[in-house]
């Protein structure tokens, strides 16, 4: 037989040019060291000591709800993935009727690709969510024993998640890549990304909501326990929260940001042929060998504390990247401005992080301010919340901005099509270190969950000093690593935008249209009227996340009602409260809610695009990014800097606990909490779904819409 | 002599043709009209009997307090406006340096313009304020009459305002453009009319709520008495503030935009040539007879209510429009297509008035659930909040698509330069009953004063029901005329933006650079990053407008502690409070907190300019429109509806006065204040001002820009 499989794989294989086989290895090779690592780190959180029976115990039961609810939202996903592949393979990149004999096998490799990355993604966030409920009662126990072994073991359990993500990326990436071929199946790839971060991030964002607002609710207002009171029957529900929103919700969320950058980086690199290809695939592998040396190294000295060594080891991951790329471009003869482009996309993001930190820091005028006029009553925290996030929108958008000009112009003079493909390449440059970003930011439901976990075992007040000082560390990265994501996702959907121009034109071509699109100018109504729409459709879908999380509290809280009601001796402690009727109406719930929202993008995303064609879907996508940038800004930030004016005052300061101050602080953290946990997270999500599902549908609005 | 100045008007009067001629007298005519209306209202509202010498006395003290900031504001905007028309006299519309013998006198007649724009919208102003701080106390008087007279007085009091302001703003466009033969003058007096409405609406927001919250904070929530007790010495400063902000400031803003429509349909309209500039002045005029003739049959009937009145009257005025344009097309054979895009225009404005009042109306779904929330706290409460105004963005921002798509494509067929006139046609369309629109929200301000006036005088229970039903049909029609502002100034922007394309154009050929822009395509680098800036400058402009708030009546709350502390019997009701030092406070804080936010916009946009060029500004101004948009739509509806779930929880739901949803509801007001009449409406002002200051600067940045 002359084509048999072996036949065939040979002539793949020879097919390859020896740079762009040594880079697939390369790939493969790098996300295997970063599964090896996350597999090592994983052993070595296991073998940590955990001899505190009752915390044991609680954290089998935030394991266990933990896991029903991600089962759960997988088994939802898995129905939804279906049928969207289904849809795919009847009609993307084609319709599959008048795709010729053998091409139909493009829609079904679409399919496959978006199916793969709906499963690499759950495949992370399931190895984050169970190292993270493992980490976070050895992490109590080890802050028995000082600071610093409580620090790396809770840091250790977040690298898991980190090295997790970025391996799966790297290598779903470089297998849909190499092995079809096609960069635009790598669209498809990406959609299956978003799909599974939208779930992940809007329902566990719905969920943390839900348990967190109806615990404080009953909890601290109504029964006056404190906050982790195991009495209360939501509060393992609450703990289960931190883990599905923060460290499977965002690690989904930069799973997909990452993965659609590179998908745009590439889709563009390989119109322009040359070493681009190999370009990217070499900076993301370097991007995370420098995330594994720094979590590697990652240690607290005797005299530092634990937010001076997240962000040390952050730092090292930044220089290393510079670094190892600089010295790569020596070797493999890469161009200095695609270097330039990347190294300003990694400069802008720490501007970002920066920025985020001043509006959200307590040490900086913008929490105390808040923190002053919270005496005058809660009507003035909000006031000076809003005002304060609206003011730390400017920075971000303008370092957007900047990052997107300058890669522009640096990659300006290298010809056709390098401007856009230096964007891409400036998006990949601020996501390199991602391995490093979510390993600090999965650190902190890890240690925030030890610090519940302490405090519910009774170990005593200098394990809990210990444990919140490893808190406030996680809050204060948290908020960084809020706006690099949030920076991050906007420079990719300029990306995509581009990538969206460049599919459209493809399609017309193929088509035999007869048409071609330089651009989308906002002088054109059909443009103007999508960017209208497109900057409605975050506040809307914030407003449904909201909306939901207020009616699914609701239902908890008339729950936690009749458990303290009905059964016997709970109040005193003498009974268990049912732990799992909480976890099923924060799971039931946020899926419920989630839908609509979900649906309500997609279907105006096929409106828009319907009435007004290409046109109307680049101003919609346009106006979508700018206002979603906009929101996702003010909404992070307002919540992360009412949440630490809170602790600012419970600090001793402006009245202190119990203080009016006091009570006005919490108010403005409870209107923050879903701003900064639902709604403002989800956001990225929202728009990287909008922009790739704009690209698979190009071809439909090509031939259908009803003005142009 | 032969060019003696007869000869030469004689050639000016030859030069119309006579459909030109007849134009200009038809528009002075109108205009005039207008004002004998405003007259005669005047002194019918000045003939009303007012016999309470307490009313009378406290009456006194707001109109002093009023003209006293009046003055100050108009003597601090005089010192700018000289400066700026110094500026424009040396550097537009192209430096006089270069301009040809002769040919300075256009940088005068540009300086002039601007003066002139500046002049009369302050002089409409002046008028408003004196004749609702007569028609005030007067209301209040007819309450003992009966609801009928009170409705009468108090509307006929607005209408002055109305009147006044829309003769003005015809006889100025007709003056300067007439006089002038150049459009482009207009720009001039259309950016002076926009300078005034930034201080009167920006500067009177920041003094109404500085007013309101101290006093609020003080009386209130301190000393335990009641709204408008007159022992609190921010009980007039209150009062005056209502009627700086909302009378001078809403006209002055609604002056700016009525302006600013007849300037980009005049711009474009003279390029095309043709009827295009008759059908303009024509469109408006008859919109102003209309306004004239509703306001003139409005009366309330035996079984009618307020609100109905109002409404029933606005109805009136539509179907005026339409039928008197529709004639006067079949009279003069205008375009159909024209008349359909300002049609188009009139019925997409209701349709946004009755969207903000589905938000804002407490018979809605909104307002009630908003109250329901806020059983449960104010975190609710605001979260509600938020969230229905975020949902209550997207019909308008679809409306104002739709009309900008529907305009454009009605007109697409007349040939080139013709879709963008039909959007300017579109908002000239809705604009059209701007007369009637002003004196519905003047009529607000008056029946409030009227009301505490009320309550001050002893006028009795019966009597203060009645102002209390024509003080709620104020707030509802309000949050409907607020939503018309904003859609009309909407679409304005988008036909400024279409005038600036035009300047760019023109000055390009002009000095010979050989640049021709079609667009700004948003896929170009330089106009992605203008509107990323642009998007973010109108939530800084918010914020700082509402941390102005903040710091003025913290000022003005040490004051009033100071009031009580040192004056003896002020408590008791001996002696009298110093109202005029809590006048002086709010005046020079409004002035001074104004003027930072004001230079950030006019910097950033020079900024942007300068290192982007025309196309990061056509960027910018993109950014700007749709970020503040969607800003001013959230914030407007938010505070509305905040208000009306205040008054709805007050009037004996979800546990009614002095329960915890009223305090949690009187918190989401107190939240929304600021919102509502300080940012929201003052982000109309900014959208334009920037879009002036654009079209004005386009020569400089056309020569002196960093990248491009």
């Amino acid at each position: 037989m002359e084509n048999s499989w072996f036949s065939l794989m040979k002539e793949w294989y020879v097919s390859l040019g020896a740079g762009e086989w040594a880079t697939f290895a390369l790939s493969i090779t790098v996300a295997a060291v970063a599964f090896a690592a996350a597999a090592l780190l994983y052993s070595w959180v296991k073998k940590q000591p955990l001899e505190n029976k009752k915390i044991e115990e609680i954290c089998g039961y935030i394991a266990k709800g933990s896991s029903v609810f991600l089962n759960r939202e997988y088994g939802v996903l898995a129905k939804f993935a279906g049928v969207a592949a289904l849809i795919i393979a009847l009609f993307l990149p084609a319709p599959i009727w008048t795709q010729g004999r053998g091409f139909w096998l493009e829609n079904i490799v679409m399919a496959l690709a978006y199916l793969c990355g709906t499963a690499f993604s759950a495949f992370a966030g399931k190895i984050g969510i169970a190292v993270a409920t493992k980490a976070n009662g050895r992490t109590a126990a080890a802050a028995q024993k000082g600071i610093g072994p409580a620090f790396l073991c809770g840091f250790r359990g977040g690298a898991v998640m980190g090295m997790a993500v970025v391996g799966a990326s790297l290598l779903g990436v470089a297998l849909v890549f190499w092995l079809t071929g096609d960069a635009s199946a790598l669209l498809g790839f990406s959609f299956g990304a978003s799909s599974l971060a939208l779930f992940a991030k809007a329902g566990g964002g719905i969920f943390t909501k839900t348990a967190d607002v109806a615990a404080d609710l009953t909890g601290k207002v109504e029964l006056g326990i404190p906050e982790d009171d195991p009495r209360n029957p939501a509060v393992i529900a609450d703990n289960v929260g931190d883990n599905v929103g923060d460290v499977a919700g965002m690690g989904a969320d930069l799973f997909d940001s990452n993965v659609a950058s590179m998908a745009a980086a590439l889709v563009m690199g390989s119109l322009l042929g040359g070493k681009n290809v190999v370009t990217v695939f070499v900076y993301a592998a370097l991007g995370l060998l420098a995330s594994i040396i720094g979590v590697a190294t990652a240690r607290m000295g005797k005299r530092s504390n634990p937010t001076s060594a997240l962000n040390y080891s952050t730092y090292v991951t930044t220089a290393l990247f510079a670094a190892l790329t600089a010295g790569a471009n020596l070797l493999f003869g890469f161009s200095w401005r695609i270097w330039g482009a990347s190294t300003v996309g990694l400069l802008v993001g720490t501007v970002i992080g920066i920025a985020s930190d001043y509006f959200t820091d307590d040490r900086r005028m913008p929490v105390r301010k808040t923190a002053e006029a919270s005496e005058t009553g809660p009507a003035f925290t909000i006031l000076s919340g809003v005002s304060y996030a609206f003011l730390s929108t400017l920075p971000s958008l303008v370092g957007i901005g900047v990052s997107a000009l300058a890669s522009y112009y640096i990659c300006a003079p290298m010809g056709e099509g390098y401007p856009l493909f230096g964007i891409a390449m400036s998006a990949v440059g601020m996501l390199s270190i991602v391995g490093m970003i979510i390993s600090n930011d999965a650190y902190g439901p890890i240690v925030d969950n030890a610090h519940g976990l302490a405090e519910m075992g009774g170990l005593g007040e200098d394990t809990l000093e210990i444990t919140d000082s490893l808190d406030s560390a996680g809050n204060t990265v948290k908020a960084v690593t809020k706006g690099f994501a949030i920076g991050a996702a906007g420079l990719t959907v300029i990306a995509l935008l581009g990538a969206f121009l460049a599919e459209v034109n493809e399609k017309a071509a193929a088509m035999g249209l007869g048409i071609h699109i330089d651009g989308f100018d906002v002088m054109n109504p059909n443009v103007f009227f999508g960017m209208l729409v497109g900057a409605a459709v975050p506040a809307v879908f914030s407003a449904m996340l909201m909306l939901g999380v207020n009616r699914n509290a609701m239902r908890m809280v008339d729950e936690i009602r009749r458990q303290f009601k009905e059964i016997i001796g709970l109040r005193e402690g003498a009974a268990q409260p049912e732990y799992d009727k909480c976890i099923d109406i924060a799971t039931s719930g946020a899926i419920r809610e989630l839908i609509p929202a979900g649906l309500m993008t997609i279907v105006v995303t096929v409106l828009v695009g319907v009435i007004g064609g290409v046109e109307s879907i680049g101003g919609f996508l346009t106006g979508n990014i700018v206002s979603g940038l906009l929101l996702a800004l003010f909404m992070s930030n307002a919540g992360g800097l009412w949440d630490n004016s809170k602790k600012y005052v419970e600090a001793g300061h402006n009245g202190g606990k119990g203080s009016p101050a006091h009570k006005a602080a919490v108010i403005g953290d409870t209107v923050g909490d879903p701003f900064k946990d639902t709604a403002g997270p989800a956001l990225n999500t929202q728009i990287t779904v909008v922009s790739l599902v704009s690209s698979l549908l190009s071809g439909l609005f090509l031939t259908l819409s009803i003005f142009s």
